[in-house]
């Protein structure tokens, strides 16, 4: 019997739902979205959606966060910044990094787990074979976990959760296809609403963990340029 | 001559506007005011423009948090929970704790000082003599510190500033009042937007504060206990 109740911080890429398929498991899920203003807000919608409904979720809240994009500095969130093609071997923090996102997303999910009394916060991040995001770091996370025991009140108790965080993109995708994720109804791309585009980052590094895996994304790309 | 441009985490509170006194003699001001649905919104924004007139700021950003309110959990942000009346002896977390509030603001003022590249962000909190919220407290900030370390660019340096963090209440009227501080500006209680009700936990707190002080708080009252 699933007892525990704990937040899923689900994107609607492929991250989070193979990060939500390890969360079921054992737990009840409270699925939570955040919309922060990036260009494909609504397509990450409607995959947070259907995965919410596919793993039938106890309780759902979207969020729209307008701040990160009213304060800028991301080509995620700011349509004067170009969205960079994918260069999977850069060690440069890409344009696309949203000053201190994941900090503003904790905060809002340990909020919530507050609240509802849920006891863990799982998230899809993932170290290496990722954008190079500081907070995307394992030693980002060990942090935050000590300001929510600092920060919430004496009788909460939450514990962040990264299922993921030392696995390649190849690894989470078998691991994926073990646990029966439904990677046709995730999104990754940075770019497009209807069609992936294939060639920005997140594209790139999801489809070169798909042919490193030796599997085929269910997604259809506008381009599919093979990456090494 | 004043180099350094600092975020000021400005509520239009006492508090912040003693701390805002206090950056404002080495440093440049870029004033941030966050609307979280708490019930005084509107009166603590009129403060927050007033006082940003007051210091001339270089930068103002005024952002609106609607999940804090959407998330719920606290009598500031949701009317079906009473404002209890001060008890300044308390030792118990009040209905007035917002779900890791602190948090949330602070991860938004450090998104913000990354874009525009302050160094410091300046806040008012207060340890001792406040309502022992669990994130008011010094290892609480010394523990998000390590986050923004973490989790922002290595070329960001960011330090968290809470000057007036061990000074009881009267303390800080004292320093208020040293550096000039518009008190008559300032907004505090939980409850009113026209006249402070004396009654609530935070006027409470001022009003003794100047009491003790040996000082007339110069903002009206709808009731002026003597709290000892």
């Amino acid at each position: 019997m699933k007892r525990e109740l704990v937040v899923v911080l689900a994107s609607g890429g492929m991250d989070s739902a193979v990060t939500t398929a390890i969360a079921n498991q054992t737990s009840r899920l409270a699925f939570l979205h955040l919309n922060y203003g990036q260009r494909t807000a609504e397509r990450e919608l409607q995959a947070f959606k259907e995965l919410a409904e596919f793993y039938q979720v106890e309780k759902k809240l979207v969020i729209n966060v307008d701040h990160l994009s009213q304060i800028g500095g991301s080509s995620l969130t700011d349509t004067d910044i170009a969205i960079a093609q994918a260069d999977l071997e850069s060690t440069e923090i890409p344009t696309s990094y949203v000053p201190f996102r994941n900090a503003n997303l904790l905060a809002i999910a340990t909020s919530w787990a507050e609240v509802i009394s849920a006891t863990k916060i799982f998230l899809g991040a993932v170290e290496e074979d990722s954008s190079g995001y500081p907070d995307c770091r394992r030693e980002f996370y060990d942090a935050f976990q000590k300001v929510i025991d600092a920060g919430t009140k004496p009788s909460t108790q939450i514990e962040i959760v990264t299922p993921i965080i030392t696995l390649k993109k190849y690894e989470i995708v078998l691991k994926g296809r073990e646990l029966g994720v439904p990677f046709e109804l995730t999104w990754s791309c940075y770019q497009h609403e209807d069609t992936a585009c294939g060639v920005c980052d997140s594209c790139g590094f999801r489809l070169r963990g798909f042919e490193k895996a030796g599997l085929q994304d269910p997604i259809e790309y506008a381009e599919r340029p093979v990456y090494q």
